[in-house]
Formats: structure tokens, sequence, C-alpha cells
């Protein structure tokens, strides 16, 4: 216990990622400095953003610097504080990312209650991924009753609580994925109205289909072919919140297919990429709301746990082959009660 | 006078239009029922969207019938009235289009004062043009002082007037049109601070050059290789109204190139197509303000007229080949006092 480990961006990936462009490190571990309390790393989230970070490409996030450690949503225990609003013991997430214990400043923590729900879900439903999906499609989609709502990634992370809460508002609700175990836990786990196969389905048959009356908003997760078929489908005051486009995040070329201003303009449809930092000032609301469905059984929480922080890199590189169902965690130490 | 001529769609253009596609017929005189007036057309307009509806694709307005006259906004002098508020003499606006008379229902009219400025601006800075450079910039494009506004179409109808709203709201404007003339014109004459020709100049180098503090508001009317250099500049939450795509609108191929959702993404940019009609509610407050902003010469207003019906489809045709500098009108009869 002397000991830190921890992952960081060895070198700059070119296209598709590999275990080459991440070192594993020693490190003695951290002494927490006034104001800062040690943790050890319970949970870690792997998220397909974290791909445009390692670029130092002009992104909405800053990069991460090579010889650094990858940075992202953890949550984790307090081992030793010398803050007094925090002890021993308590559970907080925040951003330290892929290490298994850091000493981190509080003011960039959160505190996670046990008791409300399981800890994991800090980091997604009750965290920044279900704030992602409650932000994006309430405010910029605003789905209405008896509209249809098409979610690409639905079986991601974002995206399959996405489709739960427009379900929640009344909305049809088609979700695209890439396998068929993910369809079928669409629509009979988490009552999608209808689920498409984009790798093996025809995808624009089965959109014409599945969407009779066209879409009204459409989340974009993924970006590319997907959502050129999509968009030839919108309707009439469309509204498209741009959330991820992980299509591209490993493409080495420019990425062209056919423009989309006029459907845009012919539809006087809205498209705006967001972020959810953008709605830092409302978390508050959004959690608040996301854990009373939770705990309601409106919403089901799907989490995908690797064990072993020695998965870490593995987990990773498994969003962008389409292995993962719903949110990808990486499991790295145990709970203590 | 007891002979209408009209210009009526004969076949649906296949790219670009020409001649061969309309034909003049000549009718006799109409004959107002109740609640018509008789309106002798005084300036009619031609404008770019009229093209989308000479195709039959889905699109925002209703396609023209082939072998129906061609609708469009019309400003006119009443002949003869079958309803009390309107008297002969009396000057009106509507979209009675292509003809030299037409019988008009008085609701689909609205009359213009022949005092407060020349009644050809009801086509232009005072009818639909100005509406839709107003709402589509101040609603949509929200520019703020100091930012920089980019308007392609520049030279155009709308563009001229969302440029020059712009710099009333004190922000950096960027033209781009098609011609030294315009962007002369634009410069020296309206007080845009910079402007492009993008037939000449290297488009890339000379928007880096224009814009150096990026692009917070991009205007289209074109579409194309030139919003797609524009887009690579956009600042983060920038804002693009799509109000035209003409370099789009006699393609008789797919339009591709780069995708764009990714730099909505990563700069948490809107993007909204738009149509003058969605903001009828709000006419009269934009006419208010367009009006006050004419009559302090804060914004000027260029017409291009022709004069005589028979040079219509000269007229139409030429704003495809950016031959226009501001509004395109037809001036089919003189007014009379």
């Amino acid at each position: 216990m002397s000991v830190n480990e921890r992952i960081i961006l060895a070198k700059r990936p070119q296209g598709m990622p590999d275990e080459s462009d991440f070192a594993f490190e020693e490190q003695p571990l951290p002494v927490p400095q006034a104001g800062e309390v040690l943790v050890r790393t319970v949970y870690l989230s792997v998220d397909p953003y974290m791909r445009g970070r390692m670029s130092d490409a002009k992104s909405y996030a800053k990069p991460y610097e090579v010889g650094q450690v990858i940075a992202g949503g953890a949550v984790g225990q307090v081992m030793e504080s010398t803050d007094p609003t925090y002890r021993e013991g308590d559970f907080v997430t925040g951003s330290w990312g892929w290490q298994r214990f850091a000493a981190v400043s509080t003011g960039t923590l959160r505190k996670v209650n046990p008791d409300l729900a399981p800890v994991s879900t800090a980091l997604g439903v009750l965290g920044m991924t279900g704030l992602t999906a409650y932000f994006g499609l309430l405010d910029i989609g605003q789905p209405q009753a008896g509209e249809t709502v098409v979610v690409s990634g639905g079986a991601g992370a974002v995206g399959m609580i996405v489709g739960q809460i427009a379900k929640i508002k009344g909305a049809r609700v088609v979700g695209i994925a890439g396998s068929d175990e993910k369809t079928t836990y669409l629509t009979e786990e988490l009552g999608f109205d209808a689920a498409i196969n984009y790798r093996t389905d025809d995808l624009k048959a089965a959109l014409v289909e599945a969407c009779p009356e066209g879409v009204d908003v459409y989340f974009d997760n993924v970006g590319g072919d997907v959502s050129d078929q999509v968009l030839r489908l919108i309707n009439k005051n469309a509204r498209i919140p741009i959330c991820g486009q992980i299509a591209l995040y490993n493409l080495e070329k420019p990425d062209t297919g056919p423009r989309i201003q006029s459907l845009l303009l012919t539809n006087t449809a809205l498209m705006k990429g967001f972020l959810v930092g953008d709605y830092a000032s409302r978390y508050n609301e959004g959690l608040h709301e996301l854990a009373e469905w939770l705990r309601d059984g409106k919403i089901k929480h799907a989490e995908n746990v690797i064990d072993g922080f020695d998965k870490t890199l593995e987990a990773f590189l498994g969003l962008f082959t389409g292995e993962n169902l719903g949110k990808q965690l990486v499991k790295v130490s145990e709970e203590q009660k």
C-alpha cells in the first residue's frame, strides 16, 4: 500500500489506439497537502470522449499531455483527509482518472451517498453520463409526447439513458446499436419501441419501418453513415443534439458525406453540439430528477464492470469495437464498509 | 388593358433553369370577386428560393404546379376594389407573382405607405427580405458587440441587410461575394469591415486574415465549398443560421463535402435552418425596427431594377450567375399618383 500505480499517455495514438500508446507506471503513494484528501480508487470510468483528448487537435477538452496520467471520472474512498468535511471512508467522485490512488483537492470532489444507490452510479446514471443524456435530450432535443426520438449508440452509456428519458416523456423511441444482443436488450429490458442493428439490418429500410412518422429528435452519439441515414428522415422542426461522433474518433482521413445544410434548411431543423459542462449550473436539478427516476424504476442502469486495474486498457479499447453494453467501468478495489 | 400577361412554369427544370422551362401566356383581365381587388403589378420580385419551388422534391414551400403562374412577392396598385378598406390607387404588397394584373383576396395583402419609403422596399428591406435578415440574424445568430459575423451571399438581398444589422449590433462583419465590384460595394458603401471575393481570392487564407479572432456567427446563404471553409473557423458557441443554399439549388448530383458534426460538437455550436414564415407573429416588430434603421440611414437599401415584364426571366436566371447586387426586382408598370 505504499506504492501507487497509474496509466499515462505514452504517445499520441494515430487512428485506433492500442496498448502501446499507454504505459503503466509505479510511483510512491501520494501525500495529501492542505485541502486535499488521499483517495483509493474503487471504480474508474472509460469513455469515448477520452480518445479526443489523446490527440492534440483543437477540441472541446484540453488534450492530455504525453507522460501524464489519463484523467477521467472515478469513484473512490477517502483514506486520509486534511479537510474536516471529508472523513476516512467517505465515498467521493472526481476526475483523478486512471490511477489506484490520488491526492485530490476537495474542491474538485463531490460526495457520494452509498445508501442512495450503488456508488458506481456516480459514474453513470447519477453522474456525467446521466447528466449528458438529461441535458442533451431535454434542453436541446425537447421531445414531446407522441414524437419519434432516434438515438444512435443506443446501447452505450448515454444512449440507454437518453432512450429511457424519452420514454418517460411519452415519445416513441428507436435505438440504433451494433449487435442483436444490444438491440434485444433495448427493446426487451429498457422498453425502447424499436431497435436497429446497423451492422446487419438494411439501415435505411429499417429506419423507415421503425419511424413511420419520421424523426423529430435525433440524439447523435456516433456520426458517420448512420447519421446520414437518420437525417434523411427528419421532420419539420426536428432537433438534433450532437453528443458524440464515435464513428469518427479514430479516423485518419477527413470525414466526408452528404452535406446536411439543405436538410436542416428545408426542415427548419436545429442541430447543436453540446458538452455536459455547459450545464454545470444545473447539475443538481438533473441529478435530483435522475435519482427519482432511478428510485421509481423508470430508469434502469446498465453497467459493464471489468474487474482489475490492469484491465483498464482492454475496457477502454473495447469501447471502439462495440463490445460494451451500457456504461463501461473498471473495478479497481473493493468498497470498504 | 383588357389582357393580362403572366409567366407559367412550362416544365420542371433539370439543373440550372433556362427560358424553355417557362412560358408567357395571355389571358383576359381577371375580374375581382367579393373580397378581392384587381391589382396592377408595379414591381415583382425574383428570388433564389423560387428555384426550390420549381422542383417537386420535398421542401419548405409547396412546389409550383406545372401550368400555373409563378407565385412570388409583388407590389402593385389597386385598380378596382370590392373591399371598402382598399381604394383605387392604394399600394399593396402580396404574393400574386409573375403577372401584370391579378385579382387578389385582400386577406393576403398588406398596404404599403408610399410616403414612408419607396414602395419597392416592401419587397426588400421592409418586406420578406429584410425580415429574413432580421430574424435569422437576431433570433438565431444573436451577434454580440465585438464578435465576428461572416455572411455568405453578402451582396445578395438578404446578405446586405444581415451585414448592416450586424454592424448596428457592434459586430465585426465580413461579407463573401462573387465579384470585386460587390466586395468593394460592401466595404465602401455598406461599411462591412472586410469582404472576400470567393471566385478570385484564396478563400481560406482570406478568411483567416479577415477573421483573426475566428467566426462567432456564420449567416449562410450559399452552402457548398464556401461554407466548408467558413465552418473551419468557427469559435466556441458559434451560431449558424442557414438561410439559403444557392450553391446547391441547381445541382443534379448529391452534394457531398466534409461532415460538419464534429465541428459543431467540438465548438458546441448551433446550426439552424429557418424560414421567415416561422416568425410571422413578429413581423410588425421587425418591420418597425427596420423602418427606423432605414429612416436613420443605418441601413441602405440596394436594389437592382430591371425594367419590363418581358425581362423577368432574365432577372431570375441572373440570380444564379451572380449578376445581381442587392435585391433583384422587375419594374412592370409605373407608379400612378
